[in-house]
């Protein structure tokens, strides 16, 4: 299992419900962690790559870069 | 050329900013309004469906139906 933090450019609750919606989906992926006021979001992989992970959350529509 | 319009539960502009990017990277879409405070999400579609252009909006993690 790796630990990855995403950059994600949420404006409001609603951004961040969606982007959790979309992680929640997700094969493998676990303690999905959003700050919406930090723009961060945070989660557990066991399958898929950060890079996996990016183009999903980039699916929301929003400005999305790996952190860590 | 068919217009649809779709109910969409958008509550920032970073969500219309959002809906806005995934239908304007859609081959035949065009004339993409946005109504962020009645959450309606209006287009025309030369080559997709109502239905595969709601598949493409849900993929932002967002609420959707169809309404015409």
């Amino acid at each position: 299992m790796t630990s990855h933090t995403f950059n994600v450019d949420m404006t409001c609750g609603g951004c961040s419900k969606a982007v959790n919606a979309i992680l929640s989906k997700l094969d493998g992926v676990s303690n999905i962690q959003i700050d919406l006021e930090k723009k961060i979001v945070k989660c557990d992989s066991t399958k898929l790559t950060a890079e996996e992970l990016l183009t999903n959350i980039q699916k929301t529509g929003k400005k999305s870069s790996i952190v860590a």
